[in-house]
């Protein structure tokens, strides 16, 4: 439990339920998506909190409508009541702001996705789509955080994610004393990849960031490279352990790896939509199954994945007909060229190994594109092995969840490049996500490993998963947060660290 | 002139003098080509020099094989003695070290080329082609330095460049006590992106660089990634300024831009050749002319430079039929797809341009496909605008060689990620190499700039140039040399970083 019941404003882009409608008209609400929303949604449980976030649907923006842009009072699952303020957008600033800025731009940029040779052409379009669509939106955010300010002076803001390193930069200028704090879900990569972006940008999200007084990245990696990028590209300064001097305030930066509910997946584990999706897959399970769990994201690398089972079955012909890979893919981001063109990659990297090895009654790569989370737990029972091999991820929220409900002792395969690895390497088998030969022999490795060991190292994770579960988390940041507030620069420190 | 006179061990893989033919099949020698063997060249008329190199042709292995693997006797243009010995390597072990592993692998790797997303693939064919191709050529340049500090004990070796990583590593294994130094051309990227190679690899790299007692790279910014990568990635450790303990050595490592010989670019400004190729272009440029030269290397950003141009013409419909871009590429390593396939997008891009914008009398892009160093020190000559705009660039010698001799107080716009930005910020006018629309501006405004800034800013480039000349990078290379042996880690020192 919470040491302390407090007043927390929670900003982030997508939010913790989506308005609808059922058959008769009647308006209906569902939990929002998303493993953030899923990750913060335990923070309405302890916590007095408002929750502002963008109306994504026409019934959001209806309800948004009849509350006049006010918050509305809503109630969480186990009967906490909470505030819910949605954002109606200008329809062309949020294309903007979401389509061009923040997925194709940030999020490639922070996974080093981008091929530098031939893209970004950074031109007018994102000149443009940053000036009327991240700027504004961002600052719609911003006043709308400053209103639920008035009404709760004491509470903290807590932002989230890349859609919003302006929000707090807004904030700060309004109210110089609020207390800040924002959690990055995603890497954040070293400072030449940020020379990508212009200069008046790549120097605007630092500043941004730097406007809160806590700072949270998932591992010390993505924390190293957020304190060198913030000194090297706007002069913060270091400010003793992990903290930062900037415009004469001391900003703490944390590395807190977010994590999960136990019980909540254990109790999933025997729920009925997952009993039912299992009883589907054991009907068709091959005897040994590598599992992955993804959406169809360039950054998660399912191509080398497939390329890396293919030359795990082209080195180990006894294994066919015996060891199946299943791909659980939830389709995303396809109004951008890249994902949907991605997908288009993946369905052909796996109808190549298919027709490749193929015979009458096994398929060794059985690719599902859908959105079906019971599915997936049913999965993450079953599988043998767990492959993810991201090129990089902030976190990885599979590796911490599937070893928590599996059932054979499954053996965990572990990108260097996802954040989970810096806490979770010793019970997983390391891979470098670019070498696919690495990747066949760890598959080979994991399937031979003996029973025991694959008990062993599954143990590791559930206690390490466990005894850091998320509640911890969520008290790590508020800790920050008081932390920083307890120990401001003195003047002459910040006398010092403006001149 | 250099304080004292060295016996010195230059390595590196191209060689400053190349065999043939004439006519009546008599053995010729010629200078061997390449910005770093013109560099090295004058190293020749200042000291005692035994330079091993690859034997690229049948001619080179010719003369090899008749000095059964010893050093030949040869004279510089100058009249200086030197000595040559060239290495005839395995055919397909020299493939695999020079078309699988030097240049698609770490030129790519360190120019930030890599669409990370799909490539590379690291597979068994760059493992067998480490273990077969790279490592045996390192050793076998090893191996000949090795004889040649047999025949002169005191001499310092001098390996230059991404070849010869592994080279260092193994004249140490022999000679604990031996001088050795390593220049590295290109970009030294952050750690992240040296994970991208198999962890032994990226290990070997480091390891192999620091066997030697001086590093050297052309900037701070490649000189501060490769310390700390040093320090991430095998655990070397600061020991004061910019040095380095490894193994219980201290390693120098130094930042110290390249540069070339003002009087030689001033000698071959009024060459014959120059001047019949000037003839030419005079009779050919329109009233304002944009150059680039540079070698069809995606790492050399030339389609987007196009793309900034279109931008350019597109928004000054008023300058069609005055200014043209000239752009000088010599065709570079079609031999590996990558290459080939970035010349044709190269090709299509001009055309483009051209087919919406040119009218009789006037193409707006002339570009020429064609190694002719006589034509680009013409267009050096007669340039009003000079874009350098490379993604990623050690260095880049065009920014420095062509304004010693432009005439038209021409303009340079220059990437702020190639490594001469350091250096020539404050006359150039810098760019994103991304943002092809702050490109675009550039050009317009470099074309605008009035006679007087002009000429401040190509006289300042020129200062700089003439007072930090070839000469000067030599000396500080050399004279690092001499401080790193004065001052090894104290035996205590030594303990100290070895536990």
């Amino acid at each position: 439990m919470p040491s302390v019941r407090r007043q927390l404003i929670v900003v982030s882009n997508r939010g913790p339920v989506a308005f609808g409608r059922d058959a008769e008209g009647r308006r209906t609400v569902r939990r929002g998506g998303g493993g953030l929303v899923t990750a913060l949604r335990s923070l309405v449980s302890h916590h007095d909190v408002t929750w502002i976030a963008s109306a994504m649907s026409p019934d959001d923006r209806r309800v948004a409508d009849e509350a006049a842009g006010q918050a509305v009072d809503e109630v969480a699952q186990d009967g906490s009541p909470f505030r819910v303020r949605l954002l109606v957008h200008d329809a062309q600033a949020y294309d903007w702001f979401y389509n061009v800025v923040a997925n194709p731009t940030l999020w490639f940029l922070q996974h080093y996705l981008w091929a530098l040779a031939r893209a970004p052409d950074i031109d007018n379009a994102l000149h443009n789509a940053w000036d009327r669509g991240y700027v504004p939106v961002n600052a719609a955010f911003a006043a709308a955080a400053l209103e639920e300010l008035e009404r709760q002076p004491g509470a903290s803001v807590f932002f989230h994610d890349y859609h919003l390193y302006l929000a707090p930069r807004f904030v700060r200028a309004e109210r110089p004393d609020a207390k800040l704090a924002h959690f990055v879900h995603i890497p954040w990569p070293e400072v030449d990849l940020w020379h990508v972006l212009p200069r008046r940008i790549r120097a605007a999200v630092h500043d941004g960031v730097l406007a809160n007084d806590v700072v949270g990245l998932h591992t010390r990696r993505w924390q190293r490279n957020f304190l060198r990028a913030s000194e090297e590209l706007v002069g913060a300064e270091p400010a003793g352990g992990d903290a930062l001097a900037y415009e004469g305030r001391r900003i703490l930066v944390g590395a807190h790896p977010l994590s999960v509910d136990p019980r909540e997946f254990e109790e999933l584990a025997s729920s009925k939509p997952v009993l039912e999706a299992e009883e589907g897959l054991l009907a068709q399970r091959p005897e040994r199954l590598v599992l992955r769990v993804d959406r169809t994201d360039p950054s998660k690398n399912v191509i080398r994945g497939f390329r890396a089972f293919e030359l795990y079955l082209g080195a180990h012909p006894e294994q066919h007909g015996r060891v199946g890979m299943l791909a659980l893919l939830d389709p995303s981001r396809q109004e951008i060229p890249e994902y949907a063109e991605y997908l288009g990659s993946i369905q052909r990297a796996a109808r190549g190994v298919n027709d490749r090895f193929q015979r009458p009654g096994w398929v060794p790569i059985d690719l599902r594109i859908e959105d079906n989370f019971a599915r997936s737990v049913a999965a993450y029972k079953q599988y043998d092995v767990l492959l993810v091999n991201a090129i990089f991820d902030g976190l990885n929220l599979v590796a911490k969840e599937a070893p928590l409900v599996n059932e054979r002792d499954g053996v965990l395969i572990l990108s260097e490049n996802a954040g989970a690895y810096e806490e979770l390497a010793e019970w997983a088998l390391g891979v470098n996500p670019f070498d696919v030969a690495g990747q066949a022999e760890a598959i080979h490795t994991a399937l031979e490993l003996g029973r025991g060991e694959r008990r062993v190292r599954q143990q590791g994770i559930r206690d390490q998963v466990r005894e850091h579960d998320l509640h911890a988390w969520i008290e790590a940041i508020l800790g920050d947060l008081d932390r920083a507030r307890e120990d401001p620069l003195t003047p002459e420190e910040a006398v010092a660290f403006q001149a």
